[in-house]
């Protein structure tokens, strides 16, 4: 069963992964950033350990049951919540972590702010706060340095939140990575200004916390950065196959799944579909989705739940009915977040399973 | 906790269930119908039990994991697996539920005959075997009422396979259901084409399995069905409502979410993104990601992993910071398949917690 799991399963190569882990891992080293990676992308203790006995200097996470589950990680673990927290039951859950962790909070509120003072007076607690600014992707984050100001003096004011920074994410930068120079100029513009306004006020700034996969290697280009949160970069995946941020080779994580249908004509259907593979697309539209392995010219045309419906009509060879097939998802992030476990392979091609202990954590 | 339970989760309105639920019995009690709940819309035990004790003969499953989960039901409960199975191991996990289940498989291949009969002869078990016949929608199925005359056949010269009919699904129906009519005339015609080659060759069928939640109610027209498959219609969704295959209020369940943030100008931010809401789209393109109840001109316009991006300038009145806001989703399968628990909530209001026991089983 280990060395055979049935299909729809995920299919993780340890090489490919030490192989990415180690680049970021230099690349950081080599520029003096510090890389905080994003947990949400695989939600395993295991690979979050790999992560920080490779220098990482703590763990990004998206909501509090993430952030319970790495806690246990313990040894004062830096934990950053890159999302506003303004709920206070889940701001209770949050600064009970303080025991055994470092807690960071990524907020752009002053419900936030005052939701997390009031839940740290609580419990007699101090949390970090990162001030989120904006810069392009307009999704959450202060709209301009005077607003990012205004919210970082708000939480100086308060007794148990300790500022420690700033906080961006250039989620907006999906194009091809050598058109990013003129948008990364304009960010770095941004940051400057805001820092500027924070010097004057009199407030420390340790941490200016940004980064995503797209832009890990053009990191250094914004001066400002004192860490960057990539996620994907642990796996990569077809978008970032074909945005150009890495190779195809460097894409460590497949879904195999079985060819479970031929009797449709130009068509084999297997059984990984939006259960699985989700349906989170690429940007072109008909890009399909997911990657066939080994089939260059068959293209996932159409999901449903658990079928996958693969259009083999423009391929040479094509897979048979019960054949074994692997897929690289477009989004490999709520892939993992589908499955219990995964399955870790080696260099000698065995396989062991590896629990996915964040998955859900809704 | 059990009365406030933290964002995002899913709340269930226990009253549109049941009113769901006894609309759907009525009407195949009144044209003689038998009703098969596809499970992989609930994955719950519980909400299994309320189909069935409301007449449903038995239930749909999707893969061998869910059929597992359900086959604890006990009762000899009858189970139809609506989806090939070629694979040895899985194969074997599903005979061995004989014990306790009845067991029928729909196929579209002798690999899955063969397979399928291999299992059976190990444990000295029978299984029941619905042929699949494409009725347009070009996913599973065999091409011609001549195919599957000659698998019926083939199943039928196997020892301990039972042929017991013809199985399809009429996927591909998700126009108005008042422009349906000349397709479920084609498909009559195609299915009785089908029958009578069976008939003329002296092959026994006992069911005639198809049926959809958009056909639900038209499934009389087709009357050579004798039990339907609908899995969404126990809780609905904008898919379902905005077809016009059901009211708003039809719609049962809802994703509960807390705006997160309001800093960017004329939008707000939930904790639902498509870690919770999925990826699944509706057919209009820019339609949107789901239903926001109370603010008809809210529209969820952006989905990252946990954040929902709201867009609300044609909004009269808005949600605020801190506020929870319900969404309907496009697709409520996939919602259901990512909660380890969701919230039934009683005519009172009051909410208690119900486990989603066949979550994932990949």
């Amino acid at each position: 069963m280990s060395e055979h799991p049935p299909t729809p399963h995920i299919e993780i190569d340890e090489q490919r992964i030490e192989r990415n882990l180690a680049r970021a891992a230099e690349y950081v080293r080599h520029h003096g950033l510090n890389l905080r990676p994003h947990a949400k992308t695989h939600k395993s203790i295991a690979l979050a350990q790999r992560q920080l006995s490779l220098g990482s200097i703590g763990l990004t996470i998206a909501k509090v049951g993430e952030a319970e589950v790495m806690a246990g990680i313990g040894d004062d673990i830096d934990l950053l919540l890159a999302y506003p927290v303004v709920d206070p039951d889940l701001a209770d859950r949050l600064v009970q972590l303080s025991d055994s962790a470092v807690i960071r909070v990524a907020i752009d509120s002053t419900l936030a702010c005052d939701t997390l003072n009031a839940a740290a007076q609580r419990t007699g607690s101090h949390l970090g706060i990162l001030v989120d600014l904006d810069i392009g992707m307009h999704r959450t984050g202060l709209p301009s340095p005077e607003a990012a100001l205004k919210l970082a003096q708000y939480v100086d004011q308060h007794s148990k939140l300790r500022l420690d920074g700033l906080f961006c994410y250039p989620g907006q930068i999906i194009a091809p990575i050598n058109d990013q120079g003129a948008e990364l100029d304009t960010i770095a513009a941004l940051l400057e200004e805001t820092l500027e306004l924070w010097r004057k006020a009199g407030l420390c700034v340790s941490v200016v916390s940004g980064g995503s996969t797209p832009t890990l290697y053009q990191s250094h280009l914004l001066q400002q950065l004192t860490e960057i949160r990539p996620g994907t970069y642990i796996f990569n995946d077809v978008n970032t196959a074909a945005g150009g941020y890495c190779g195809w080779d460097d894409c460590a994580a497949v879904v195999v799944c079985t060819v479970v249908s031929e009797a449709v004509q130009g068509q084999v259907v297997v059984d990984a579909g939006s259960k699985t593979l989700t349906s989170d697309r690429l940007i072109p539209p008909g890009a399909g989705h997911g990657n066939v392995q080994g089939y260059p010219l068959a293209r996932v045309t159409e999901l449903s739940e658990e079928h996958g419906q693969i259009d083999i009509r423009q391929c040479e060879t094509r897979p048979v009915l019960g054949e074994r097939v692997r897929i690289i998802p477009n989004h490999i992030c709520p892939c993992i977040n589908l499955q219990d476990q995964v399955w870790l392979k080696n260099s000698d091609g065995s396989l062991r399973p590896l629990i996915i202990e964040a998955r859900g954590k809704v």
